[in-house]
């Protein structure tokens, strides 16, 4: 079985998403902040060009036939264009209508193509309570697994102004997944501490640090205590930096536990147990032997899924894009991970 | 041998300081801004208060015995107090001149109790002209041997604002060297993309992601191309986050490398030729092995240097503070590597 946990499908024409908003949104388009770090060649593989012309990942049947079927892909994850970055909005009423939008437009034109696909279903960070409404609303379609946020935001991912999300996550069974584009712009926090990047080169070589800022959020104030059935998805983060984050949160932890007394666990317990990260963009050391190292270090048999980015042109290949591993460690990462993740049906017809 | 990268020595008053301002200075005290993550216990060991009272770090004697004599210390590194936080200060003039003040009291209050201490000078990252004049003036002192610079900025390091900094640094061979403290207040960024943390367990776990912020532009930028011979030491912001670092920007070097086509090879080059990084608070993983294997994937014998932060009460033992490893690989990282760093002389009666 394999499962691809990163498929950017969009729309080919923003009045896809404009008609599911509400009427006073409606006249101007979309108008959403986008990433300023210009990729070069653009973010698509040229070769995923819908033979009507439209952008790669508009044509749902071409990436059945291009993705799906020619990988033989039991479950592919639909994360959307997070260039929506509903984080980095100035208006919460706004941001959170977009994603309702989102999520029409996902389960009606999207997740009826094919029963494989699975959805993200997007909310507002900014509006919090709002977005739990969302997930109480649309969270229980049987092709919905997770709930979308992006990697940057006003604060961090632990405050307690998002435990509704989290609730009503878990009340409904959903993961909450986290993708990057949001950082460094719209009213979202320059990436590091460093100051804004120059380039796209530094911006995505970066993405692990903004993952880990979240991260060390969501685990040292609770949130995985409170709500111990919740699950995480850090996707398109990387990993290589997991192992030096669990042993440095860890061994903080052992000297300053008194910052975080409802910890009842080390920190990397509730890591290992409730997070997992997507493999793209797949580490490549300098020696093929330092990833399977890299691989025990952070426990991937219990934390890393496999993903594509499709239709991204640094996308890692289903075929090509792991390096070769051990063979129990190889099907934990294409799918008995993601399984776990998303409590999943061994078969689609069984989602219900 | 053994070198020492990070020893903090402090006023007792600052009265010691403000004597060395100028007049338009001296009437209201030191106003630096400080960090607010509070450090449940305070950051020092208290085994190390002077006898007269002072805060640890105050006596310099005490430095000398307690220190440098008792763990047979060849060199050791005063990084001073990095409360001083001047690229957090909003006033530019005012942080040059609290520069100037610590380089003078550095030289003639500190330098001159021991031979084998070396000095950082400060300079305010906010007024690199003037920052380059500082360091012609006191990087000639035959113990200054590097220039130092808070972690946490407005912009980053690899921004042209900078380079007259570097220009001087490598006119006079000083090392620059960053040192954590100014992530996240005064006039810094957030630390990470996601926002500000909420507790010191947060904010130091995030060590590593400031300096990755930093060293992205730094390389990406080319400062090491224009100035070849500039030697950086990354010091307390870790090292285990390194092989994920440098195998991303490679990767991401080869697919994007119109971005920064003033790079003549790959990013970790100019990593593992000019920069160094300090080994306190040294890596604790669940396996010895798994230290090992991070030592020879960062090529730890080329790029790491012992550092104890003494006084700190989470500070690596001289003694103790580094694992078990290979005679070699201990070698390099006691003082191979620091005397390449700073460019010294075996013995410190020979610097001149």
């Amino acid at each position: 079985m394999l499962l691809d946990a990163d498929i950017h499908q969009r729309w080919s024409d923003d009045k896809a998403i404009v008609k599911y908003l509400p009427e006073r949104y409606q006249d101007d388009g979309i108008v959403a902040p986008e990433l300023l770090y210009r990729n070069p060649g653009g973010f698509l593989k040229q070769d995923e060009i819908p033979k009507n012309g439209g952008k790669p990942g508009s044509d749902i049947e071409k990436i059945v036939e291009d993705h799906l079927d020619r990988h033989d892909i039991d479950y592919g994850m639909f994360t959307g264009n997070s260039w929506f970055n509903l984080a980095a909005l100035p208006n919460r009423d706004y941001a959170n209508e977009l994603a309702r939008a989102y999520n029409e437009w996902l389960i009606e034109e999207c997740l009826t193509v094919d029963e494989r696909f699975l959805g993200s279903m997007y909310v507002a960070p900014k509006a919090p309570q709002k977005g739990a409404k969302l997930i109480r609303e649309y969270g229980s379609h049987p092709q919905i697994r997770q709930v979308m946020l992006p990697g940057g935001a006003e604060v961090p991912y632990g405050r307690p102004q998002y435990w509704p999300l989290y609730e009503a996550a878990e009340e409904m069974n959903l993961a909450v997944a986290i993708h990057p584009f949001s950082e460094g712009h719209g009213t979202s926090n320059p990436p590091t501490g460093a100051g804004h990047p120059n380039s796209y080169i530094e911006w995505h070589t970066l993405l692990g640090t903004y993952y880990m800022g979240q991260l060390a959020s969501i685990v040292t104030e609770g949130v995985l205590v409170e709500y111990p059935n919740l699950r995480f998805g850090f996707i398109e983060g990387g990993y290589g930096w997991l192992p030096h984050f669990m042993w440095r949160l860890d061994k903080n932890w052992k000297g300053l536990r008194s910052q975080a007394p409802w910890l009842e666990e080390k920190p990397s317990h509730y890591i290992r147990k409730n997070v997992w990260f997507a493999s793209q963009p797949v580490e490549e050391p300098e020696k093929p032997e330092y990833h399977d190292q890299i691989l025990e270090m952070m426990h991937a048999d219990e934390t890393l899924i496999f993903a594509s980015d499709y239709p991204h042109w640094d996308g890692d290949d289903p075929m090509w894009g792991l390096p070769p591993m051990d063979e129990e460690m190889e099907r934990a990462i294409k799918f008995e991970n993601a399984m776990e993740l998303w409590d999943l049906p061994a078969n689609p017809s069984e989602l219900n």
